[in-house]
Order: C-alpha cells, then sequence, then structure tokens
C-alpha cells in the first residue's frame, strides 16, 4: 500500500485531523472486522455509493456479484474506486448538543479493480468471501460448481492507499459544561 | 423525490432487481432507522466515500462538519452527491457457499447539497442531526452558542431520488442442498 499525499489527504482533511493514520495493521484490523463494504465509484460523472460484503486477502478485497451487473462489470474496467468500511462503537452524548459524537473506525481504500476469471483463482477468492463472514465456513458449506462459479463475478481490488480513522473513548467537553445536570457518556450503538 | 430512471436504474442493476423499491415510506423508515451514511463525491474524478453522521428532514439530509473541511466545502459547492444507509440485518448462511447472503436494508439518494448559513436554520439543522442520533435529546442537551455556530457548517442535502433495496428472510438454497448436514439459517450481524 503506497501513500500518495494527495488522495489520502484529500480524505483525512476533516475535522478531527489527529484521528487519522495510515498504520496498516490497523487499516487491516478495521478491514477484517467489518462486514459491509460501501464500494464508491463515478458512473457518467455522477458518484455512485453502493453497500457490498467483501473479504480481504493481504492488500486485495474480494468482491464479488452476478455476471450481468453493470455496477460489477463498471468497476471490473479498472475504474478508480474508493472502497470504505465503517464500524460505530458508540454514541457520545455530551451535555452540549455541539460536543456529541460517535465512536467508530473507518478506513477509506483507494484502488481499482480487475475481474478474476481463473476458475481457480475465483474459488479462493469466493473462500476468502466465506470466511470472511464466517471463519470456518469453507469447511462445512458445499463448494460452488461449475455452474455457480460461472454465474458469480468476481472482483480483486487492490488497496492502492488506504487511512484509518478513530474516535474512541468518552465526550470531550468544556469545563464549564460539566456542572450542567445533563447525563454524558458512551451508548452502544444498538445496530 | 422525483424518480430520474437512468440514475435509479443504475443503482438498482445489480444481482437481484426484484429486492429494489422506490418507495418512499421505505426509504425514509431505513433512513430513520440508520446511524451512519456513506457520503460519495468526485474530486478530481476520483470518487471518495467518506462516512457522516447525518439526520432527516422530510426529503433532506442533514449533515455538517468543520467550516475549515476541504469535504464540506465540495459538498456545499453543490456537486452531484450519492448518500447511501445501509442496515445490516443478519448473515444468511446456507447449506452452499453460492446461497451465502446477508439480510439488509438499504437506500441509495442521489442529490446536491447546499450550505445552510443563517442562524436560525442553522440551529434546527442541528437539532435535527442531534435528534436522530438519540431522540428527545435536545430537550436535555445545552443548545450551541454563537461560536459553536459558526465552527459548524452545516449542508442541507436535498434527495431528488432514491431507491430502497431489502434482503430478508431464510437462505434460498436448491433443494438438491436441503438434505447436506450442515446447518443454516440466520445470524445476527454481531455489529
Amino acid at each position: 500500500m503506497s501513500i500518495d499525499a494527495s488522495r489520502t489527504d484529500r480524505a483525512r482533511v476533516r475535522r478531527h485531523p489527529e484521528r487519522g493514520s495510515v498504520d496498516r495493521r490497523l487499516v487491516h484490523a478495521i478491514l477484517d472486522e467489518g462486514l459491509v463494504a460501501h464500494v464508491g465509484l463515478v458512473a457518467d460523472g455522477q458518484p455512485l455509493v453502493i453497500p457490498m460484503s467483501y473479504g480481504r486477502a493481504g492488500d486485495r478485497l474480494i468482491l464479488h456479484g452476478a455476471v450481468p451487473s453493470r455496477l460489477m462489470q463498471t468497476l471490473a474496467a479498472g475504474v478508480p474506486a474508493c472502497v470504505t468500511v465503517t464500524l460505530l462503537d458508540g454514541l457520545v452524548l455530551a451535555r452540549s448538543a455541539f460536543s456529541h459524537s460517535m465512536n467508530y473506525r473507518s478506513v477509506v481504500c483507494f484502488g481499482r479493480a480487475r475481474p478474476v476469471e481463473a476458475a481457480d483463482a475465483k474459488r479462493r477468492a469466493l473462500d476468502t468471501l466465506v470466511e470472511h463472514l464466517v471463519p470456518g465456513r469453507t469447511r462445512d458449506a458445499r463448494a460452488p460448481n461449475a455452474r455457480e462459479l460461472s454465474a458469480t463475478a468476481v472482483l480483486d481490488f487492490e488497496i492502492e492507499e488506504a487511512s484509518a480513522k478513530v474516535r474512541s473513548g468518552p465526550p470531550r467537553e468544556s469545563a464549564e459544561d460539566l456542572p450542567l445536570p445533563v447525563w454524558a457518556g458512551v451508548t452502544t450503538a444498538g445496530t
């Protein structure tokens, strides 16, 4: 994963730059814990963000869909794509409305996808997807047959760069708000 | 929310078109239950997908960030944007790897944002955000003061079109797989 400052900065220039990191272990840990990726691409100048399941193999993400899917075909052509995974860890309730926040861990990945076409590589990629969903599941579930393999489009998205962002801990409040008779703390997100 | 077939189709031409819907009540229900939106835009030809908190007011979504944020400034300029909200309801485990799936509800919204600048409108928009996070919270938390208001950029994203997609229920498996000695069913997603 190389670091291209211009693109990474674009993702990081937000409210709290101190929350950003390009640490690869952190990036991988977040990707491994997430289940849904939001995949962004541009189609006719219009940004499109679609939720997809995924799996990780090193610095590559495996995506899949139906062979006739226009989305899969567009991605397979190697257009620039952005894959974002967000874990919501808690709602941060403060005494002031302004200091409300969320605890989260997110990764923004930039890269391009290429189609996986050889049957063996496709099988391995689909195993990665199923193992990501439920570790150990490929030992139990029936493996795809030739018909199922040919009906499935598989993409290999190479993470060219990625940055993680993390917010954790209690609300950060100004001292003058602390005496206010309002409950403050972190609640679980519930979804 | 008007329906522009060309853009909505682009989001819906995926593996299971029968899962798609433009029903406004369903779209609103999903948006009201979600906590994190994935906001997509194009910057220098590169798609960018950023997680953001949000609130809904009718067919508009409220977004916010810091005034110096380049992301907020780009969105405020009225570029085409895509806001996607996904609720993961369960992991669908089937007897065959191919039939594994996820139960989810998602909404893909297309539109453009405009800045909210008047102080009163900003206060109302920020109330919408806080109420979305924790209903009733604006009655308890201290309201933003003038300094906090001026430090916060608020955007009003008008949903020009939106489509929902829902997958629910047990795994759909072929009859010949049913005798396989593998557990199948729906598990909670856990995150």
